[in-house]
Formats: structure tokens, C-alpha cells, sequence
């Protein structure tokens, strides 16, 4: 559970530093308006710890160089202590999707490959053009909630999962319950959890009940505008797309597996399923029918 | 090196589906169009073993229901073997992005979830809304090409930090090489490989190449517009944004981690470089200044 803890916490301190990429190079916001920004949302649905301490550091001065943002100073390269990777390798291991975890993870990655970032761009930054669409607070505020949403919600299934499989018969109230009193990853969102939770709806996936339904049709239609003129203006959104594609993915009725599965069929015989009949199928794909 | 090769193949498998997944449900083509089209970009730039038994596979009949296709009638759940899953964990273990390799393997994992995308979809398809921005037939083929050079790319990536790590002394060229002669990746873009290869850059990482740096500018665009279309239409396109995502995540001169830095630094005190001096640095962040 810690563990989990863990990765929640490096999945949603990458989707606050996305939306603060966005606030810095499509809305060419400064540090004292982007601290506002963040001060108002933690008044609000978003309210929680990391929230409220990325609402402070933005107004943190530098005591080195006199008038500057200490914020500004920072290197751009993210260390990790290994607890990310860690959750990352057990939802392979048990087969769930946690993207915006591996996001998190991936993001340091990325970050820590800073000389050559700075060879491929010669060390320019982004040209900063401005997208035809405009986007609003509110807009990038709904996009952080559905995303962070998504962070816990793939955290508590992998936790589930877990407990299911090691037969850990983990109390996921207790967890959403611990978690909302103090820690990192502490936030009035997890009321919703100690809800949803309570219900005992235990053959739900927390993407049916309507607590979590409800909540995330709201605040898709901010996710896609947001990640739409980011990734239009290339500014790298893993963790932000990361939440808009397991939702998507999760929400197909069908998904183009089954071209994954023919072509496993035609070059190794690895078989099928049908969908009209049970049973494992196997077909010489070379031969004209 | 043959756990790389898989690695990149869950890549490549799975980008061909979501250009599937594109053609069926945003553009309304049937197999025998999609036959045309796999069967067109097999004479072109894209020409390799998968694209080949793809464009197959859409002409195949179905032995069990007289005049409909068979991959019409195949269970949309992807098994797999494991070595996709290993190559993403050593990706972790090593510190490599690779995130193209990871959406085949979590896109194989959402596959698996029929019964839960059945329940939240009511077995009901997407609507099928067009979107406002036609898409051609040129722009997908440039989006696939350009993701499908990204998985090469990170996977060759994977193989030179392995061998710095760990004294493989692997040489490139010959896998290259080894790969384009014949095995289930095989491709001709796999001579820009052996091309760049042959230059013996050993200090250029390969997007700093001019023959790869080009090949992605030129097909840039395509793939912007092919993942703007799906996300807009809510159809999941996880390893088109990983390969979008990584190219802009390298090619960002920094990157929000400085928040990042200072997040960890302000709940943990672990410390941050700056960008103006050497050394190590704390903070008290909830000292006004």
C-alpha cells in the first residue's frame, strides 16, 4: 500500500508539472500568477497537500540571486529513490494498467536526459506559439482533477488486484481513510473514495460506480482541449494523455486486439478466440479462401 | 538483444492496430479498403514483414461464416507470451524510456479487460461522430511511420545503454543488419538503421542523426493531425501519444521537473542542482523570503 502511496504521488506531482508547463509556455503565465492559480484551486475540488505546496513554491524566492524565483533556479533533472519503478513493475507484473504511474516514472526519465535535450534543441526553448484555441483555468483545472482522478483510481484497482491475487484482503476504505487524514498524496478527492468505498460495491470496477462516472464526464471535455493545443504546440503531456487514453481505452467496447491477435495467429500459431462461438481457433492465414 | 526485438514488435503491433482502429472507426473503411491501403504502404516507405501479413489478414475469409472476413469474427483480447512486459521492466531498471514498447504492452493489458469495457460501454461502439478535420490516407501512413521508427529507435536505444551498463559490447550495425535479413521486425526502414550504423557515431544518440532528425521532421505533422482526430473522437491511441510524447519530451530544452525538484525538496528536503552554480542545494520552502 505504501508502495502504491508512492506512485500515486509520482503520478499526480507529473500531471501538476504539465499543467505548470502549460500555465509557462502556452499561456506565457509568470510565476506570480501561476502561484494564484494553484492558491485559488486549493480552495477548491483540487484541494490537497502537493496542491497547496505547489501554490508556496511558486512564490519561494531566491536567496542567491536577489529578485529571482527560486523555482527558476532549479535544474530541470528529477531524482527518484525507486518506489515509482517499483510500482510500475508490479502492475506489469499483475497485468493492470497504471499509465499515469508509469507517466511519472517515465517523465524523470525523460528529464534526466538533459544534456541531450539540450543538444537536440541547441539549447532553445520552445518557440512558444500560441495556439488558434484559447484555453481557460477552468479548462486546465478540470483536465488536472480527471487526470489526478485517474491516478488514484488506477492506484486503489492495482492495490485491489493485488489483494486479490496475494490474498492480502486489503480494506481499501481503510487505505482512502488513512490517506485522507495525512500523507503525501492527501486530498479532498479521496472523499470520494471513503464514499464509493463504503458503498461495499465490491464487483464494481471504481470506473462504474457513478460517483467516479459522473465525475469524470464532467471534466473529460477540459482533459481533451488541454491536451489537444499542448500536443499541438508540442509541449510533452505524458501524463495528461496517459489518463485521456485509459479512459478512452477503457471505455471501447471493442479495441483492435483482435488484428493483434491474427497477426500473433499467422506468424507463430499462437491461436484465437471468437466472438460468436467458444473455443481456440487456429487458421493458415496464407491460403487464399 | 531477441528480448529488444520483442519489445519492439508489441510496438509495431500495436501502432498497426490503432491505424486500424482509426481507418474502422473514424474514416468508416471496410477490410477490403483497409486491405488496399496496408497493401499500397507495403510498396512504399512502411514496407516490412508486418505491414505484409497485415494487409493479408484483411482479405482472409472466415471458414465458419460464409462471405465475412475472419478478422471480423476474432476476440478482441491480446494474449502475450511475457518478453514485451520484460523488455518494459529492464526499460525501467536501466533508466531508458521506451514508451512506445510499454503502450503494446499495456494496450494488451486493456485488451484483457473485455468484460469491464463491455459493462462500461453497455456493448455499445462509439458513436462514430466524424470529426470536423478530414484525415488522408498519407497523414496515417506518416503517423505509423513515424511512431514505428520511434519504437526502433528507443529500442536500439534500450541495446546501447544495456551494453554501456552492463559490457555487452553489442554491436548495433550487426543487429541491424541481422534484423533486416529476416525475423518478424523485419523492414526496410531498418536501412536507415544500418546506414547511420555504418557512420560509426557512437556519441550521437540516434535522434541526433540527420538521417533520423529529417525522416521524423518530415513526418511530424501526420502524426500530430492522426492523434489530434482519435483523442477528439475518444478512440485510444497509446502508443501514437507515447511516440508524439517522446519526441517532444527529448526535444524540450528543459522540462517542469524543476518543480518536481522543488516539490521533493520541500516534503522530503531531497534536494536540488540549480542551473547557475554546481553543488547541492536545500531549501526552506515554508520560510517566507
Amino acid at each position: 500500500v505504501k508502495m502504491v502511496h508512492n506512485g500515486i504521488e509520482y503520478g499526480v506531482m507529473q500531471l501538476i508539472a504539465e499543467v505548470y508547463h502549460i500555465m509557462h509556455k502556452n499561456l506565457n503565465m509568470n510565476n506570480e500568477e501561476i502561484h494564484d492559480v494553484f492558491s485559488n484551486w486549493q480552495k477548491g475540488k483540487l484541494s490537497s497537500y502537493l496542491v497547496e505546496i505547489t501554490a508556496a513554491i511558486f512564490l519561494k524566492k531566491d536567496e542567491l540571486v536577489p529578485n529571482h524565483f527560486l523555482v527558476d533556479a532549479i535544474l530541470d533533472k528529477a531524482s527518484q529513490k525507486g518506489t515509482g519503478k517499483w510500482t510500475s513493475i508490479e502492475g506489469l507484473n499483475l497485468g493492470v494498467p497504471i499509465p499515469t504511474i508509469d507517466a511519472g516514472v517515465n517523465a524523470r526519465n525523460f528529464s534526466n536526459q538533459k544534456s541531450l535535450r539540450t543538444a537536440l534543441t541547441n539549447g532553445k526553448e520552445l518557440s512558444g506559439q500560441k495556439s488558434t484555441h484559447s484555453l481557460t483555468i477552468d479548462e486546465l483545472e478540470n483536465a488536472l482533477y480527471f487526470s489526478i482522478i485517474c491516478a488514484y483510481i488506477q492506484g486503489f484497482s492495482m492495490i485491489q488486484e493485488a489483494s486479490n491475487v496475494y490474498n492480502y484482503d486489503v480494506d481499501c476504505l481503510q487505505v482512502a481513510k488513512t490517506w485522507r487524514g495525512g500523507c503525501i498524496i492527501k486530498a479532498d478527492l479521496l472523499d470520494h473514495f471513503i464514499s464509493v468505498f463504503s458503498k461495499n460495491q465490491r464487483d464494481l470496477h471504481l470506473l462504474q460506480t457513478s460517483d467516479f462516472a459522473d465525475l469524470l464526464k464532467e471534466n473529460k471535455a477540459g482533459l481533451k482541449k488541454t491536451v489537444a493545443i499542448a500536443q499541438q504546440n508540442e509541449v510533452p503531456v505524458i501524463g495528461l494523455s496517459s489518463a485521456l487514453n485509459y479512459h478512452n481505452s477503457l471505455h471501447s467496447a471493442t479495441l483492435p486486439a483482435n488484428l493483434i491477435q491474427a497477426q500473433r495467429d499467422f506468424f507463430g500459431a499462437h491461436t484465437y478466440q471468437r466472438t460468436d462461438r467458444p473455443g481456440t481457433f487456429h487458421s493458415d492465414w496464407e491460403q487464399k479462401s
